[in-house]
């Protein structure tokens, strides 16, 4: 059995996106036990619950020695505001502990892998089960936070090198406070979804300078990006690679991450460390 | 005479606009003499001309020692793609010149004051002639080039103390890049526009730990922000407040800058230098 705990550190879910990820769980991955921290429900403006409660939440879900996983519930907004302040207060029984998810959830991910603090990964969440598609993108969650071998589940181009995935948003956002991860000698993997061409540019143009040093750049899905009142005039692989080079990173191709239901898993670092010698 | 060269190192202008501020300037502020340059009317994609145009531009109208001042027709987006190439390549008569500008041309300003070129201002430009109360606008921008002591052009909380103003996701997107100029005694003013609270309150968290030190915070005008699906739940003046005291940073109120034909000029550094002894 593997416990998984599940907590909203940005914006709360409804019960009815709990009831049906624990239906999924019950059919098709029955050694999974979700147990969904009641602070996922909670409505407070823009996020379920101030952030005393929501870094509550998390905090009960990391410190708590029955649960071997932390399953982030949704992105949104608000992560960032509480995740110094959880990691630097978790105790030991987060130290092996899984945590995944992605969007927002991207801020306490880079916490805690620059803090050395637990497993964390870049995919799926229970928010994706409302998606079409979604069934499977939970399966494979599942199946990685089970330590499960599922067909589809990591992200294909992983290999040797440690990787590390964002929304690029939030990893531009993160680049330069206190949050951020070292990352030389990583494939860093990024994503976007509902951003303008001229916005993603300056992204790259706010987070490049913090990434000397990197393996190389991996390029997700862009979906979503809004019609602009003129055409940018180049596509998003074209400003991702031109900001390479601007930068000297290689440019390594596409990763099969996205805000979309064929997301796969990227856990942070080696995704099969090597067996001990 | 002052001589006032004009480029637009992101986005065109139209004939139009140039026409209407000439004719202003004719009427109002005879003593200066505005020179378009042919590149502010290019159009190319989302850009007035590629990379090279709008910096071959920018660098001719800062190297003339023809002209007194550059005033940067438009925001929009690119300036920050050519900054750092263009200042880096001014001679020595762009050393005493005046730049004047905001919203992304603030990467501009912000290049030039790191590198002690020039006099880098936040204040109007020829594109808000377009808009109502944007003859009042460029007529006190037209003041401050040309050295007039014009009403209501100064930002009126100037005092002794060095002060920058800029866009707030222009300066979050720029901090921790190589165009940060250091901040360290200054006060510091933002404004922004069209921005979702969140991703306001996103833009003070990326921003903050780049300001230590500084002299405090003012908070300009927020306008036009977008409708969100639920409310944030607080104003963008309790998010300046509370990313202020999280950051131990005086929070100082409010400043007279904005989107809009009220913004005020913000010399970089001291408004009025003191006189030498």
């Amino acid at each position: 059995m593997t416990r998984i705990a599940i907590c909203a550190p940005a914006r709360p879910i409804t019960r009815a996106i709990a009831d049906a990820v624990t239906a999924l769980a019950t059919m098709a991955v029955p050694r999974a036990e979700l147990s969904f921290h009641p602070q996922c429900f909670v409505e407070q403006g823009h996020f379920a619950g101030d952030d005393a409660t929501r870094l509550g939440a998390l905090l009960q879900c990391a410190d708590d020695p029955a649960f071997e996983a932390v399953w982030i519930a949704r992105g949104g907004y608000g992560s960032n505001r509480i995740a110094a302040g959880a990691v630097a207060a978790m105790g030991p029984a987060a130290r092996e502990k899984a945590f995944l998810g992605y969007s927002d959830g991207g801020y306490l991910l880079a916490e805690l892998y620059r803090a050395g603090i637990g497993r964390p990964a870049h995919g799926p969440m229970p928010v994706d089960c409302g998606k079409p598609g979604g069934e499977e993108a939970v399966r494979r969650a599942l199946g990685w936070l089970c330590g499960d071998d599922v067909p589809d589940m990591l992200e294909p181009s992983l290999d040797r090198q440690p990787a590390v995935a964002f929304n690029l948003t939030t990893l531009a956002m993160l680049a330069g406070t206190p949050l951020m991860p070292k990352l030389a000698g990583h494939v860093v993997m990024v994503e976007e979804v509902a951003e303008h061409l001229y916005a993603i540019d300056r992204l790259f143009f706010t987070l490049m300078p913090h990434l000397t040093g990197i393996a190389g750049l991996r390029l997700g899905r862009v979906s979503a990006v809004p019609e602009n009142d003129r055409p940018f005039g180049v596509t998003a692989e074209q400003i991702a690679r031109e900001w390479c080079r601007r930068a000297g990173v290689p440019f390594l191709g596409p990763a099969d991450i996205g805000h979309d239901a064929a997301n796969r898993v990227v856990p942070f670092g080696l995704a099969s460390p090597p067996p001990a010698p």
